[in-house]
């Protein structure tokens, strides 16, 4: 691409991002314009060069600087149990949330039969590979319908070879009211009762 | 910058977009680490350079891909009317709307002297030079407090110099309820209204 428009150009490429329509895009290369020529060097740089500088860890998927993560560095990680997630954004919320010290395996997307991703496009081979020797896989895919099927497609598979699998649980969240909770959620939140 | 956090330094660049904070910049570097690298490498490229490739009129101050605009450059355009407006997004909503075919002048800016910006901060001797055989200036800076006393000023530095200077109509907007109006706007539609 290089049109006489650049700032067309810059408003379409900036078009393409999720939730930035055309109005948003206009309003942005606008901004970048007026800003500091370093800032759109910078940004453009970072943008350049995001797909080099970042890589997949080797070993669960994760995004880092080198070829292992740091989770995977990590001695101290508990090895024997692994969480299956889809993507490495709920990867950062869980540890967010500083509710596990395991480690990780990123499937970088869900089952999805209608789009074509099947069984062979997930790094499940992979996730099979690094089971010797973990005591619990608890799959923290979305509680949507691609991540139920791919949670209990997982299940299935690992339970074959014997390995102990789990799922995360599905409830009324905290600080949900029960009047605006979805039926479904509801259901489930019977069904996980515990004993008090 | 060149951390040994990619991801982060993008997002903080990003989240320095106006209207983008931190979740959203997050949301955003994800989305394009999942994407076609060829994707952000474009994106990149045009931002890092958008600066050297869009050009600033030397007649009007419009951007454009030369060093004088489209606008300046086309002879079909009126050349003794000139419409002086803050920024550019300003004279491409005007040129969308079709309701003008004179030529333009950008300030770029509009006076603010609690932020330091005053007169010999915008290119008004550019505009007074530009105003020989012009025999009508409108003034359409934002109806603000700032775009008010901007108009205000031009006008008297215009006036000096016995150039006709008009101002853009303020009143209710097309499709404006005037139980929704404000009060100033009413006020101007009153002071404004025309013999039908």
């Amino acid at each position: 691409m290089s049109t006489s428009d650049p700032i067309g150009e810059l408003v379409s490429l900036l078009a393409r991002l999720p939730g930035v329509g055309e109005r948003t895009a206009t309003r942005l290369a606008f901004h970048v314009l007026g800003a500091d020529p370093l800032y759109a060097k910078a940004l453009g740089k970072s943008l350049a060069e995001i797909h080099v500088r970042v890589k997949k860890c080797a070993i669960c998927g994760n995004y880092g600087a080198e070829k292992t993560c740091a989770i995977c560095l990590d001695p101290k990680r508990d090895e024997t149990i692994l969480c299956v997630v889809a993507r490495v954004p709920d990867l950062v919320a869980i540890e967010r949330s500083g509710s596990y010290r395991g480690r990780y395996h990123v499937l970088h997307g869900l089952l999805a039969p209608l789009d074509g991703v099947g069984p062979e496009d997930l790094p499940l081979d992979a996730l099979e590979a690094r089971c010797a020797g973990v005591k619990e896989v608890v799959v923290a895919t979305p509680l949507s319908v691609e991540g139920e099927a791919t949670a209990l497609y997982v299940a299935e598979v690992l339970k074959a070879k014997k390995i102990e699998v789990s799922r995360i649980a599905s409830g009324v969240p905290h600080g949900g009211e029960l009047e605006f909770t979805d039926q479904v959620t509801l259901g489930r939140a019977f069904e996980g009762r515990k004993r008090l």
